[in-house]
């Protein structure tokens, strides 16, 4: 039978073997705090090998982990490198963070309103990732903007202009970096409370007051359910709360794509819009919601109410525009484009896609839609491939809506032929229609506090 | 939301990516055997990672496996190395095979039987694991035996004796020591699924026809319920059957130890008693049933029950006796073992050990027991420690057996003090005892074919 003879005997054996946690885990045992350092620790220090990592990883995504259990892998992770502090940055310091969508660019709207109401905005964003979109990419469609900057520097920004937008740095939560590489290749990427320790160990590294969370569900999201949303959202509340952070999570709705447009330079130009007080209501209004979290936590205002009046003052008071022009210059961007949408690079082709049927827009397949906005260049097919910042899409039909036939549903920015046929090709798949009214997704589905 | 995009693109991917199959297993899906090749070839050839196959290993042991994948990670196991063709001797092969237990010494009375009988028997056998005897270190405890013969002079004996018993070879099924090193290392030891794979794989490629487990239940098994020794027994009778072999399992008590010995010269001694026509009446049952089943899969008895009687003429004849000198003479050790009991190494001092208590005998934690073996110096310690071949235990009584206080419990064969006191005070532990009669343990609990 094959079982060592070492493993009978419990003579001389050190305090704690990385086997006899794995075991633990395996069998649905709460870890301590210790035994989780342990862990984390000697997985970063190289001292468990990555077999034993991984085994380990795929037991969480079996038994998952409780919230204390969580609390203590965001602290060790969080502690495996450099944090950032900003204790002696006046005033409270808040960010948001989105688990992604298509057509989701709340943060560039979200980040210079909290800024200007002078509260900090220390935002760490991300890379445009399978279907979805990112931060980065967006502002990087704006020429000269520098989203990789040094921990001293961003910190410098972010006590001169209250608001700055970068990458991970390399010493910034390394164990996440390392334990992601591994869940990658070894099938445990969608583990709720491995997604959640491993976003709440960055954001907590970036010396934070407060967060708060979108978390996404739906046909776009990476949580296809509201159980799924609302179980990572719970999760990630917990940690923060339990590291004396002040938590939210919105549960919202990604069953269609958020806002007219989806497409780099195209979503800066939205953003620019609702900045000068228009743009569509679904962003307008999501903004606002979170804006006013951001802005309650931030000490701001009393309460969130207060905080969505104060979001619409900031924009109707010139401020936030002024603090995104401010934000762009200090990364090294071209400021001009606030006033200029000819300074953003723009598609050489533009071509509406029509409805061959008609009815009732019931569905819109929206994970398919962000993988055909790929394909016509926005996003990467590989890690190191360069992104068309021009290409696009704008949708002019939303889920409930009545559609005739030959009416167009959206309007395709493009730069290459083939790989326009092949994004509508995939575009018209993800619609259905039906022939009776459709009720609309409501976009705010739960509070999570 | 940590997903790579490269995870949403299939374009340009290879037919099969291993994360893909940890994650179909980790989802529940049923692996084809294509499938099972490309993980178990593609980790014996070193192109899959140990943290890949870990992870794979830990889907499992929570997943579970069919039996259609059992039987093709078995095949694939057995075809990672070379195997035992003993396709030009004449007649069948049959080998028996027990998950071990304490005084479990059946593998030295069913060989000389069966092979007394003109069937063939390659036997490889296993060493002493953690609480367990190894029929190895038993045969070992006979001056000159050597268990470490190449396949050559392995297949030699058995042409030329009938049965020959020897240890792993370092050609046979690789996958297996691979896999099993990660398993120890990893958690995931104790998985249905990957023991019965594992053992299966390992004597599928001795070049059998048919096979005879015995699965051990209870207190000193590795199996600790009934209901865990029948599925697994069930999971290596399906391999078995799927592989074309003749299978039966049988499901027996080792909730006490099995006959009065346990210790290696001492269960030599034992055996060689019932060679002899004696021994105690556990141990004679359970070697006629499992010989029974070889001798009958062998073809030497129309059925069982021929079987039984056969056993008994082998024995009744000095057949079988004389096998067992032919057995020890063919693989050098020293054959007047048979006549003269001082060929053996003999412990230096024994001392019997006396109830405490009175009543009836209601348990023996077996595994405890085999732990206080191990202690005497009849276990190893680390995997290179040496064995204490005369050291043991004799035990008087039985479960359900009256015990008046100071009575003798067992007799303890020792060469230390300190080991002596250490495992006396161990045995004790394991004795309880009832005022009220107890049911003696049935010994045979289940036949599954």
């Amino acid at each position: 039978m094959p079982t060592r003879a070492s493993e009978g005997n419990t003579q001389g054996r050190p305090p704690i073997r990385t086997v006899d946690l794995i075991r633990k885990k395996r069998l649905g045992g709460e870890l301590s705090q210790g035994e989780i350092a342990f862990l984390i620790q000697g997985y970063c220090r190289g001292e468990i090998p990555d077999y034993q990592a991984s085994a380990f990883l795929m037991a969480v995504a079996f038994r998952g982990m409780t919230s204390r259990e969580m609390a203590a892998m965001t602290e060790e992770m969080r502690g495996s490198g450099s944090v950032i502090d900003l204790a002696d940055l006046p005033g409270r310091k808040v960010d948001k963070h989105s688990t992604g969508g298509v057509g989701d660019k709340t943060s560039l709207i979200i980040a210079p309103v909290v800024a200007a109401a002078g509260i900090t905005v220390p935002m760490i964003s991300g890379r445009g990732l399978a279907h979805t979109g990112g931060t980065l990419d967006k502002l990087e469609a704006i020429p000269g903007f520098n989203v990789r900057l040094s921990p001293e520097r961003f910190k410098e920004i972010l006590a001169r202009v209250g608001a700055c937008l970068i990458g991970q740095t390399e010493d910034l939560v390394p164990a996440d970096r390392k334990l992601y590489a591994l869940r990658d290749v070894t099938g445990t990427v969608d583990s709720h409370p491995l997604i959640a320790t491993s976003i709440m160990s960055k954001k907590l590294a970036e010396g934070i007051d407060g967060l708060v969370l979108d978390v996404k569900t739906g046909s776009g999201a990476f949580m296809k359910s509201n159980e799924d949303a609302e179980t990572l959202a719970q999760a990630m509340v917990d940690i923060g709360k339990s590291c004396g952070k002040r938590m939210v999570a919105l549960i919202t709705d990604m069953n269609q794509p958020l806002g007219e447009y989806a497409g780099n330079a195209l979503e800066i130009l939205e953003c620019l819009d609702v900045l000068k007080g228009g743009g569509p209501e679904d962003l307008v209004t999501l903004c606002r919601e979170l804006s006013a979290y951001c802005l309650w936590f931030g000490e701001a205002v009393p309460d969130v109410d207060q905080g969505r009046k104060l979001f619409h003052k900031m924009i109707e008071s010139g401020r936030a525009l002024d603090k995104f022009r401010e934000i762009v210059q200090s990364q090294g961007g071209d400021a001009s484009v606030v006033d200029d949408a000819s300074v953003l690079p723009r598609a050489r082709h533009q071509s509406p896609l029509s409805a061959s049927a008609q009815g009732y827009l019931e569905g819109m397949d929206t994970e398919k839609i962000g993988l055909a906005i790929g394909v016509l260049g926005a996003g990467r097919e590989t890690v190191d491939s360069k992104i068309d910042h021009a290409v696009g899409v704008r949708f002019h039909k939303r889920i409930g809506e009545a559609v005739a036939t030959g009416e167009p549903l959206c309007t395709v920015y493009y730069n290459d032929d083939a790989r326009h046929r092949e994004a509508c090709r995939r575009l018209l798949e993800s619609y259905t229609f039906s022939p009776a009214p459709v009720e609309r997704p409501k976009l705010i589905k739960k509070i999570i506090s």
